[in-house]
């Protein structure tokens, strides 16, 4: 199969070309690093219990009777923070701000070892929590139009650090990346009078091929134009363009989240992933043409000159064949 | 410095925090496989003289007393190829269409421990012929709206074979990432009625702190907004908005194109990295607001959560620093 797809929600296109397919077996991971040979306590881990970050204060924390559970501390390392100054300034013919932004840690549990995908359902309940309340927190900040919230793991995912953690930055600019998204969806909805994204999602109810998962609140599919293989998006059923506006009910969040990693973890042998929840910007609220969503995309393959050039991904599978897979996984 | 920096011609943003600052050794290649101890001829290459690759017929070729010197061929494993629908057809509520293109990849020589850094000027202006004639024949084929040059240098940027060679594609549909830019473009031209590349291109020249290079016809210099460490951008001084139009006279931009590559050889001990070259699509022509150029990305940092949820990317290396060691490292 050579075909090109287009994202009806962004405009963007990708080339599904299925004669260079792969088995799961050659995406499977080869390094052992990405298999779980940690210790749960590493004396060197700044985010182990005891260790340097302790001497940090916590923006945020849940503790139990065995002390704290998990921790968000301001990122010491941070590109952006909100000391810079955020005004716009010409710089001859050019335009600058200062690197104004609010960059977050979640020390997602004391435990070395642990990851989402095979963490106990409250502990990733609790990162959820904690995603929403740092999220509606940072969101106060005038100066902040957008923030993103994500998890790098593994160390080809750029994290740094192995110990379970996630990220939250908010940020004085808006890159066009996601303005632009935000635009398309509007003119679908001055088009179609829908919200696209809710268009998507009734489609892959109906269509079922492209589907991983689905919960109470939550569906998990593999995206019509996945730019690479196992490439997962979660879209909430309620329509909502918020993410901190994620209710109580939709606790499943985290039950979905941990069940599709874990599908990953079991089907690729671990592999390195990112993922990146996706919101309207700060000072926009609740819309009817925009949805927020939960992307993941594991790192398996890489961009060359192509992708690079085009910004058109090559896939070398189907995201129909990649579901069916996912879905016959069985975790517990 | 920790600051947002605007790309005037497509409205992206760049963060630059060179807090995380690394010195050009930090960027150095740690892998031996980089560096060129291989043999100017490998039994096992496809692409070495009297291999795999000389049953196929030549859709371009350059000959000496010695044989063939380049050859350009149909690209057999491409993700893309003309026998497919170009027709746009209804998948439910998505789109698609078959993946039509035409893929060719052009050897460069026969040599297979040669690479443009230590190439003589003349086999890298055959190269640039090369790229210019097939570009223009390929243009004729009226299904084809966008045509990317790129060349891959070492496995990580994406070369599956390290025998010297670039590939060349035309696509039946132009990707956002390009239409975008080129409609950003527009509106420059619109509201300034100038083109905003030859606006770079002359603050660049008058500010001389990002040029790295220049010759009687280019300039090459790292771009304010620079996306990652030692990005160079290598501008036509002549305003043309179409790659298949570049001039004999213009034969220097293979001239600028190996002295740049060999700074970076030399100062960066051979990195892996990718050039494009990035064109008006094949039905615009030449217009007074859009101009063409190339673009290359060392491929010595990665992207994570960060730039994958927001497009925006997190530079470690001012441009001014990076243009400057490139001014100052000597090559012959």
């Amino acid at each position: 199969m050579h075909e090109f797809r287009q994202n009806p929600a962004t405009g963007e296109w990708v080339i599904i070309a299925t004669e260079r397919s792969k088995r799961p077996e050659d995406f499977k991971s080869k390094k052992a690093g990405n298999k779980i040979l940690l210790p749960p306590y590493d004396p060197a881990c700044p985010f182990c219990k005891g260790n340097k970050a302790e001497a940090e204060a916590s923006l945020y924390q849940i503790d139990d009777k065995e002390g704290w559970q998990l921790r968000v501390l301001l990122n010491k390392y941070a590109a952006l923070n909100d000391s810079e100054n955020p005004e716009r300034v010409a710089d001859g013919m050019f335009l600058k701000a200062g690197g104004y932004g609010i960059s977050e840690v979640i020390i997602e549990t004391p435990h070395h070892n642990s990851t989402i995908a095979t963490m106990n359902i409250e502990t990733v309940e609790e990162i959820i929590k904690a995603y929403k309340t740092r999220y509606n927190e940072i969101s106060k900040d005038d100066n902040i139009t957008f923030i993103n919230i994500f998890r790098n793991h593994g160390s080809s995912a750029g994290a740094s650090l192995v110990h379970p953690h996630s990220q939250i930055i908010g940020s004085l600019v808006t890159p066009p990346h996601v303005s632009d998204q935000i635009y398309h969806a509007r003119q679908c909805f001055n088009t179609w009078g829908t919200c696209i994204y809710c268009d998507i999602l009734n489609e892959e109810i109906k269509r079922k091929e492209r589907i991983v998962l689905e919960t109470d609140h939550f569906v998990a599919f593999c995206p019509y134009a996945s730019r690479s293989p196992f490439e997962i998006r979660i879209f909430p059923k309620r329509h909502s363009s918020v993410f901190g506006n994620i209710m109580n009910e939709e606790k499943d969040l985290a039950l979905i989240l941990k069940t599709v990693l874990a599908k990953l973890y079991k089907l690729l042998d671990h592999p390195e992933y990112n993922y990146v929840i996706r919101s309207i910007g700060t000072n926009d609220g609740e819309v009817q043409f925009y949805h927020w969503y939960l992307v993941i995309i594991p790192r398996i393959t890489g961009v060359a000159g192509f992708e690079i050039g085009t910004g058109m991904y090559i896939n070398v599978t189907t995201p129909e064949d990649c579901a069916e897979l996912l879905r016959n996984e069985k975790v517990e």
